[in-house]
């Protein structure tokens, strides 16, 4: 991996990175904060998943995370959303498949089958690349993310519970399968059998016996992406009720979709990452 | 003025609005963030002047300044850099002259004065503006901003010592009658007798007698505009001994002329202003 930028912020370093992907065979660019703490020694991570057309600049930017990540002395991890590329597949015309989309699933189907490796590249290629190369503390993680990043961080935390000490979500995609978003990208990427999908389905996963410590949602009630039934939190709740998962799903009242949203409760869940991480 | 967005943050609320301006005689846009205590009473207002190619919504997205506001109970003014549209006066091809560039003077050359008369918009049109539609406490205002907005936080500053309650910058362009930026603008905007530049000049004006109670200046020591000569801390540093007028220069190591740098910092100085908007 190559350090190709380093800012300083709150004491620590936002710095960003291109190395060659095993899993998504391209050049891959992430972001880390290291916060001030990493200069002493190892300190936890913990990885945040954007939405839909980000890249790994977007969350560094906008989320105010890197403040609360000095105070608690953690590492946050910005991967990319997709493998990028002249010669990575592509859907120019749409911002809901293809580059800025990756949907954190491995495709198996062509053409994406070849670079869309996501999953792998999240919970397994990237973990073991920072841990080696950072002063990370191996093994010690926690996940999150926003939208499609949401969806991301509660799949990655519900099939690998061992992987994540604690997992949160903002406004994310809950139920794939039963989405405009998410049935138009797993259908691209993983085929017509429909079977194949529940595996990167919060609520299916659930309802299959997925199982983590605890789970913290928040979701904004003046959300578009909600109203238009592309979230479907509901249906993850009741799927969390109906197994015994337990799960807090604040709705925030008059919250949208943005950024704004997130740094404002970004500090909140920071603190309940920060518990599970030095527990 | 028209509200054209309104996103909660914080409690409170970020609102964008278009109105026609009397200085600019063009559409204007601005944005301001109006916390949780707005709701019930007036509140003070903290500027923010953008540096070269900003908008109103660089510091809103990138800042997070809004997080203090609310704690603080103040509200966060974000005025555009220049005037806009098809119909005003361009460089497309500079990104320190013409649109995103007004440098907050009242321009006297043609074809710039027609709309750049940025000095008027931010002290006089905006301020009555907004003290007159918004639950803002009439003349409690303080100012500040980054680059070539923290030029326009000192002039405005010390040319209205009255108007403003308090001033800080980052990162500013101090002497700009003495870099490529300023005189490269101010003799587009002013004309070639340079005596005309003095009066929006920080240093030259600190020089010539303005007084103010007290400046706040954080500067980066990585800032490649700092090592480039365009923001000469060190002129004004020098000035203000000379003269008398209280300032503290804060260089802090490391940091570059991002928002980064802005973001490790903009809670002290929002704590700075709410002391005196408050006092």
């Amino acid at each position: 991996m190559q350090q190709i930028e380093s800012i300083k912020e709150f004491g620590g370093y936002l710095n960003r990175y291109h190395h060659q992907s095993d899993s998504c065979h391209c050049q891959m660019t992430f972001s880390v904060y290291l916060p001030p703490q990493a200069a002493a020694g190892k300190v936890p991570a913990l990885y945040w998943l954007s939405g839909l057309t980000c890249t790994d600049d977007n969350a560094r930017v906008k989320a105010g995370a890197q403040r609360y990540a000095a105070e608690h002395g953690i590492a946050l991890v910005f991967p990319d959303t997709s493998p990028r590329g002249d010669d990575v597949a592509d859907e120019a015309e749409r911002y809901d498949l293809g580059q800025g989309a990756g949907f954190y699933v491995n495709a198996t189907q062509q053409p994406w089958a070849v670079h869309y490796q996501m999953y792998d590249y999240v919970t397994q290629e990237l973990p073991a690349l920072l841990e080696a190369n950072l002063p990370l503390l191996s093994g010690v993680r926690s996940i999150s993310g926003h939208s499609m990043g949401g969806h991301g961080a509660l799949i990655c935390a519900l099939k690998n519970p061992q992987s994540y000490k604690s997992v949160s979500a903002f406004s994310p995609i809950c139920n794939p399968v039963n989405c405009g978003w998410g049935s138009g990208c797993f259908d691209a990427y993983l085929g017509e059998d429909v079977s194949t999908w529940q595996a990167y389905d919060a609520t299916l996963l659930v309802d299959a016996g997925a199982r983590v410590a605890d789970i913290l949602i928040d979701q904004g009630t003046a959300d578009e992406f909600y109203d238009d039934k592309q979230l479907l939190p509901e249906n993850f709740r009741e799927a969390c009720e109906r197994e015994g998962q337990p799960v807090t799903i604040r709705m925030q009242e008059g919250y949208d979709h943005s950024y704004h949203f997130i740094a404002t409760f970004i500090g909140e869940h920071i603190a309940y990452h920060a518990r599970a991480l030095k527990a």
